[in-house]
């Protein structure tokens, strides 16, 4: 197994992908464990000389009046942990909890945090050692992540359940198991360990694949459907997107040119439209904003997990601690909403193309696709789920950023709601697996009544993955498990491996 | 175990949510079986007769102008199940499915689908002997549930699965089990299971008791809450709210006043507010407001639950069918939307309620209900976990009702989405639980802190019962885990038994 | 003029909307003269035993713990005016205005308030005089409309400014002029004047005439459209309707029974569909939809206005005084976003019905109803600008009344925003007209196309007044122009007198 | 005056707002001249040999399919521009409209669209002789704005309506005071003016200085709260910004340390907290995002105003025509969603801000900023007018793109109401103005009446601007008045060349 070494500065969304999906262990790079060393030290000067720290010697929230006495540091972040775990279900899947732990580790590396290295080794012996706290999802608010991220302090601390190698069992026998030790927390170790918007980013990280595999396999429905639908790929041109400069157009009109090499479809054909629908004529466009749109959120995101976000934050090069606003994500927040706008349009215009291969006057084949007009039903009542899960997008789709309340005595006076924004991604980028796949289910069944053998290299692949799983349509049948069959061999990544 | 007598007009919220709850058995009143079987005749003239009827010798939807000849008249039913079974995961509790099925067949039993008595027959029998389609619970845009109630259809045909007194088996097997007998469709059978609203109407007539009981234990929270406030109820006086005439503030308002019977509040005390905060002062008239919103809600779906929603409509009395708009819910689906907007401001003052209970300047107690400042944090980060629920439940008010596609050819121009609508509400409630529950948690700790004792005969039985399970907080521990428990309290019911 | 006596307790909608547009004067009943003296006594003798009353002897918000002493009353309850205006233009009608005071007098006559008989003298001779104070109508959060019901007062105590006669002028010249005296403001009396939702009560009341107004136009668009489509009108049978069971289902197809009295559409016709598209189906239950929910918003906001919702509350036969939550108007508020919603689907259901027209696969007519096809566009484009007016409404049937702050020390945690709710209400209404405005000129040019004369006794004489203002479109021409003539025609109210 | 020289690929934002407001005149390059005069010939090529071009020889949207023949060419484009003009008020501001202009001359100066040379040098007269036709603003769905745009051609054919040197008259009348000629329009030229995203886009440039000025007043106002909070300033650091690396966190902090130069605020002081509320503490970095969310859309938008959006689009270098879907804007506008969204949070902010600096327990001032407590209220009430403002801001920051109808016989079956969505943006800053106006009057307020003398040299002078206008609230007045004072200042831009 690859191994990953992390410095704080260079950790990849791929390689959190990999951390999290348990393809890869991690270690803490020379310069990094120095840094941590050196910035646990000027901690614990600060300490001893009394100056009052935010979270070291004086308490958090609206406790930041309240004294913290040395002789209590373990009790108090001890207390501190328990008190800030106030998650509620559902549970966070294993994956997303190593790729909270990973993100929170390397950021932690800056020394800002001013964590004992001893806690950070601990982050690294779990992911390595396959112990996973559980951490149920619902609780934060953003503007670091406290409610959630706590109880991954909890399992440190031997207290609350964990997954060892898969296993659900209480953390202090995991980590007995496992051979490793119960961290025991001194100096601003609770505050470190939970304040930080390593689930949310965490999170977000894992969707920035799956956002990139949607686009994808959109782009490649797109194509499939114009083979169903003997559509005009004119708009493809090279030129003409290159003249309009923008990125994300420009990159999906490539894609689909790839997928359509050799298509019939290049070749002049009876009964082609001058112009298609605006949902097929501009699909590449619209997915293109989706890549957009993507690429603002990964430019943020990737300073968001490479740069540090503790506040009081330690500059180690300094020797100093600074009171801090690096706490603060919006940047990125934001561009998830737009994300998930974007994402909306995705979802309406698949609806309208798949709308689109059932009727006759745009495909002139058979209504609802069937291959027996008055015997068949075929695709009709289907246009009911995948609209309805496109009205579902539509209210996911509302931001939920501004929607918070003055905390802890009006000092926590804005919020983001990060892990809700970043729920409401991952629900999203689900639905549309449904979507899609159901766009896919008519743009194969459009391609055999219309008997065109002449596919794309890439799109006849494709034909064939899904025909595989999914045959023809030649008499009614429950459709519920084609749907299914579609989603999964979207969700399997299949398609984009052809 | 109490039996129900069905005749299509008189079914109660009460009796839906018994027999949804396995609680009570069915039967069919006499006239209901006269009136069916006249109905089936009307249906069988006018398909001997030639005459044109959607759904019956005409295809649904777009095939409207489709025939469907007599003999074809099974498969084209069965044709018409299999390819309206369209619905997505996650599946509908078994509660659920049961509500939608004693629905469909009550309205039904006005004989205005025309469906073989045979058929409807078969709905009770299910019931009655527990045999529990698997149902979907996505895929249905309102305007009759056909993607989702189609399920239904398909387990009576002996396809798909089913829950058999609560094991999960083919339909076919469970069928066979029970002794009963698969259904032969005949005409217009197919249509009459699928064209009806029973999904929606019966997961929201479930709803009714839940909204009724959340309002309570609201009620009980906010009197509880005043209790350990000191709080001034002189808002609650009998002759004001009169005077006010509001029909849901006079209720809660008497509701408040009998949780509060005997209580200190009702003496002079020390250190009384002139006036609370208004989510403290109006509590009862803002839940009374919910209170209205729900009896709108009632008034309407007791109607829809109880009159015909079948398009053609049989008008048996006439002996004639009528073309008719009665599959139209949406005067109650917007009436849901108005109640999900009513329980985001019982849910945001709940949220305010409970920031003021851990606030020294409204309590004079404690911050965050410390039992000892600076050794303990108490409740200050469970602050982000109520509001992160509000934060949800801000965005599930928002409307979905109107986010539709023109489907089918453009014929099913207008939907209202009562699925995700009744979803939402779902959702939205059980939010609150977990609100209210922590709004509970603060009220018994600031009870205990002040010292009182002399509470109300009503809320010194709530006091008790949390107490029991959640203990003091006398030092930080897990509060996840009682955040559980008082989640647990509330869905038990046993607060509104004492 | 007509005189209207007000009690207190017997306002219609009807007699505020005469006093809003200067068709009557007003007088003050003697039992309601009687009642405000006798609370005016409660107040002062109250006062002069220093029992503590907010707004009376004591500061109000925030400040309910400052003294207020006697010798100050009248500075004190000028400052809170002054203090009180912060409202921000645009400015209220004329009408608006004074359908506030009509109200604000009516609900003070109860004497609640207990505000000095000469104030309530003045609200009426201001409205007999023609006196009408300049409010701008943004500020106020509901709870009570105090950021604009204030410049009501302002004008009161001289200052400001105000129409007089529809002539724009100081107040106190205005004053000077009507031969009227400044008014001197005593204990409570600001509170009295600021504290009430007259301000979005009396928006809210002209409303009421104004959405009964346009569904009534939607269903004579609706009538005119089918006779433009040939449809089918049998879901308007009453039998089928009645047995549904939903008020404004029966009531709006009574009334499109009656407009279409006469119409070719009760006698066979080739061509004419089996059932029509959804959108024209179903328009009277959907808009009896409207109306059911506007029946909620009546209900409730008839209370509104013949109730006090005065805190602290004058018990008058009582005599004595109590804290209350009857400023509280969350029913009714809640009940128009329902409304809005209600008509967002009228608003969709339009659109739909204008595409409908337009397209040949339902009229059997001309694309776009062009009198010439390749020479004349006629009705293409216009389609964007009647559903981007849906897409505004749409934006606007997002609920607002939950989107507040913490105001005042916290003390405020709880407000509806009904001034946004109602202004937004009027916005939906407005852009209506415009879009029935266009459904109108397609039935009419739909009509002119296929030729039929024999329409309903009462279409017929709709079309007429259509036609004479915009004529047929045989060649392509300006189209705003005819679009506001449309619109004119609607909001003349000319439609429904006929 | 300056003359700006377009050659339709270095239009820049500043160019365009010294235009809108006629601080410019404008010529056409050399090269742009050569390439649209090629273009013209390419399409008169094509036209001859009747190769079918959308929107030359053929209609446009659903008449796709219909021929236009060359000898109608000029009836067939009157139609095609008096059929679009489908627009309702309220119209567009003259700058906005100028804007339009420029905009769409610019991007035709690619010679994409084949337009008559005539007609564009038409769009330069119109521009250089302050001739600027009467633009309704509402009626486009994005996806070009053709049902506005389409009074611009109006007024070039000499119809409708348009001002002249600021004075309104007819097209007819002003073009020839102006010396200049009536457009005649040949093949394509319709659909050339009518098919850009120029008004949204248009308006949107003007919004780039509004929104760069209001995040520096905002800024700005932030500082000056700080001062008169005494509040912490040490998360202003240049080393801890830096080490987060968001730009605009990096500017905005950059930004407040030259506003804060010299205060007193870098002097240790007694009392001063040891951190601020959030609302303050991250006030920079919220901003800051507003500037990283600008920063998409100026990048995005710039490529608009400066690429051609024409479709078909004749590739002038290529002599030959492509499908495009370079009509689709959806980059730039779902970036201006975002950004929305994030003025949204700026809102917000802005009022916890403000709401801190009338509250004791922060500022240790008194309770509203009253000069005389028990005498003057000051700025209690003035909460709910900027409260309100940011609800009104909150509804307005849900998304709108994706709410669009299938249009023109379902071929337009994607849009995103660009035009409304600008207007959004429009509307949010406008409300910030009065927002921020309050924050101001607050903070120059509690500087007051903290009697601290030693502001940041920029500061200073912020200060003394709004005490000219704006005295000290020594007794409670008219706070409209000084909220209309404050908006005006920041209006004025005055606030930015200190």
């Amino acid at each position: 197994m690859k191994t990953i070494i992390l410095n704080g500065r260079e950790l990849s969304f791929e390689n959190v992908y990999k951390v999290a999906h348990n393809e890869a262990k991690i270690e803490i790079s020379e310069d990094a464990e120095i840094r941590i060393k050196k910035s646990r030290k000027i901690i614990f000067k600060l300490a001893n000389d009394g100056y009052p720290v935010y979270g070291l010697n004086r308490g958090v929230g609206w406790n930041k009046d309240k004294y913290v006495f040395s002789e209590f540091f373990q009790r108090y972040n001890e207390n501190l942990i328990n008190a800030h775990c106030v998650a509620v279900g559902p549970e966070a899947d294993i994956e997303e909890v190593r790729a909270m732990m990973i993100v929170r580790l390397n950021t932690a590396l800056h020394g800002s945090a001013g964590i004992d290295p001893k806690i950070l080794h601990l982050y690294k012996d779990f992911l390595n050692n396959d112990i996973v706290p559980v951490v149920p999802r619902r609780g934060s608010v953003g503007e670091a992540d406290i409610a959630t991220l706590s109880h991954i302090g909890l399992a440190m601390i031997g207290k609350g359940e964990v997954f060892y190698k898969g296993k659900r069992m209480s953390a202090c026998e995991a980590i007995s198991k496992a051979g490793l030790e119960i961290a025991v927390l001194g100096p601003k170790d609770g505050l470190g360990i939970v304040s930080s918007n390593a689930h949310s980013a965490g999170l977000a990280t894992l969707m920035v694949k799956e956002v990139e595999d949607i686009i994808k396999v959109s782009n490649i429905a797109y194509c499939l459907g114009m083979e169903g639908l003997n559509g005009n790929i004119e708009s493809l041109d090279k030129s003409v997107n290159a003249a309009r400069k923008f990125n994300g157009q420009i990159e999906c009109a490539a894609q689909c040119r790839k997928y359509l090499k050799g298509s019939y479809l290049h070749k002049p054909h009876e009964g082609r439209a001058l112009q298609d629908s605006l949902a097929y004529r501009g699909a590449f466009a619209i997915n293109g904003a989706v890549l957009d749109a993507l690429n603002y959120v990964k430019h943020n995101l990737l300073i968001q997990i490479n740069t540090p976000d503790d506040n009081p934050c330690v500059l180690v090069d300094e020797e100093r601690l600074s009171v801090s606003t690096n706490y603060e994500p919006i940047t990125w927040v934001i561009g998830i909403e737009m994300l998930n706008i974007a994402l909306n349009h995705m979802s309406k215009t698949a609806c309208h193309r798949t709308i689109k291969l059932a009727d006759p006057s745009f495909t002139k084949l058979s209504r609802f696709l069937t291959p027996s007009e008055g015997n068949v039903i075929a695709y009709g009542t289907i246009q009911k789920c995948f609209t309805s899960l496109d009205t579902e997008n539509r209210m996911m789709a509302n931001p939920s950023s501004m929607d918070y309340f003055s905390l802890a005595g009006n000092i926590e006076d804005h919020a983001n709601n990060s892990p809700l924004v970043v729920d409401k991604l991952i629900k999203i980028v689900d639905n549309l697996r449904y979507i899609i796949g159901i766009e896919l289910m008519h743009a194969v069944q459009a391609i055999d009544l219309c008997g065109e053998k002449n596919l794309g290299e890439y799109t006849k692949k494709v034909y064939e993955v899904i025909r595989e799983k999914i045959p023809f349509v030649d008499k009614d049948r429950c459709l519920s498990v084609d749907i299914n069959k579609a989603y999964n061999i979207i969700k399997s990544g299949k398609l984009l491996d052809l």
